[in-house]
């Protein structure tokens, strides 16, 4: 059986599985996306994500095309047509389909798209190898708070990082400060062993796995506190890792060559993936 | 006769003009493209437009998926299926599909889209009644040199602008400076009689219609300059205008409410206006 792709209220061979030239996803970046995280047939922090979901679409005004019991009956279906009980759910939703016009049209239907694809289960022993990272400047737009489709930049990170070896690369913005990885959360220990990640505003994108991380911690009595860190605190930092929906937690062990701490993963950071492993298992 | 596309080497009814869900297009904004203005037939400034579009691709990575003679063929076709002799060209060339990832993947086809639709002849009557324009926060990427279809934050301020009965939204970045308008280039002319247009850098898309305005402006042996000016400065500024492809040059006559010059079409304005519609009607 070949792969399946719900596109507008169909489910359709993933082939076959098309948007129209003038859907505005595809001309204006018109859309926003989640990527769910599945581990034994259930989402991860799936109500954490759809909150976000709709808090993007909200941002540029488009409406949630089903809601949001209608919407989870339709991942249940791809998961269930895909037969996949670990992996991922990629839902996007775009404005709709209209003449181009840079304006927002009024009154089109939004294009909803859902696929899955099969991941290997959560394996501790390799998640918890350490990584690489790169630092680049932060060429963003300014509102890195909607998890919107204008992903070029973030795109280009991702390669540069790649092409150097490195599994991430942070961005810099003016001011010197981290903002957060092409497609992750950064995170460090200080030497004091005080755990940060940056604060929300319309700089990042609020993750869904920092959010439970933080919840962790909360629960674990672990001293954290949001705040924004240079490069330079990063590379002097006792940890630093990333976390991500797809990647969860991954120890950084260099940034831009430069080994943190002993040059090891982490205690706190190890600590805190298996905590992530375990709030995983408990999904329902 | 209805609509017809051309999408990835076929002419196709543009109601079945469609691309693939994982064309990066449309899950990435990883894709470029050009609008080319066409009068009696024949393409207006043709030639910039190819140049400008080939170093967007070169700037991204994805190579040019024909011979710019090849592509100038499809454009005559696609115009020709269309019976289209004024009009406009909409051609978007996205790095191809692929199994979503952040980074470039290799070895795969970019998708080639060209379109075309019916546009009013130039009209020096129509174009040549003064518009308003609103002021908003330039909240772009640090690569607007770039044509690509991350277009998100352009189509949140031309809704804006839309909204507030506006023609166009001029962007001002953080140190005050009127970068461009979302789709369009932005001039002034100071009260000593000076052209002014932004000088070309990273913060701003170098307008075809731009460059031949600067050009018709030195073979008139008229005074102008390249360099930043503030919102303050254009609403004292002795005339203002926009240039852009597809709406020419348009007198702003109101930004954000304050009434430019005599609060009428100015007089160097309409003459570009009027050098450009010759220019257009010597294109072949």
């Amino acid at each position: 059986m070949g792969r399946i792709a719900y596109v507008n209220g169909q489910y359709v061979r993933h082939g076959d599985a098309v948007v129209h030239i003038e859907d505005r996803g595809f001309q204006f970046a018109d859309a926003v996306y989640e990527v769910i995280a599945v581990q034994k047939g259930c989402l991860i922090d799936g109500d954490g994500h759809f909150d976000r979901l709709e808090r993007s679409l909200s941002a540029i005004q488009i409406s949630l095309p089903m809601s949001r019991a209608a919407l989870k009956l339709v991942i249940r279906e791809v998961l269930r047509q895909n037969r996949i009980t670990f992996g991922a759910i990629y839902l996007q939703i775009s404005r709709g389909q209209a003449p181009r016009d840079f304006s927002f049209p009024q009154g089109i239907i939004p294009t909803l798209v859902v696929t899955a694809k099969r991941i290997k289960p959560f394996d501790f022993n390799i998640v918890s190898k350490g990584v690489e990272v790169i630092s680049i400047e932060d060429i963003r737009w300014k509102r890195c708070d909607i998890k919107s489709v204008s992903l070029l930049a973030g795109a280009m990170g991702k390669t540069h990082a790649v092409n150097q070896g490195a599994f991430e690369a942070w961005q810099i913005n003016a001011e010197g400060f981290v903002t957060e990885g092409t497609s992750s959360n950064a995170w460090i220990v200080t030497p004091e062993g005080e755990l940060v990640t940056r604060h929300l505003d319309a700089n990042i994108l609020g993750g869904i796995t920092r959010q439970t991380i933080l919840k962790l911690a909360q629960e674990k009595n672990l001293k954290y506190v949001e705040r924004a860190f240079s490069l330079q605190e990063a590379q002097k930092a006792r940890e630093a890792f990333t976390s991500s929906t797809t990647a969860f937690i991954r120890p950084v062990v260099k940034i831009d060559g430069v080994g943190i701490g002993d040059g090891k993963p982490g205690a706190l950071c190890l600590e805190l993936l298996k905590l992530y492993g375990k709030h995983m298992e408990q999904a329902q």
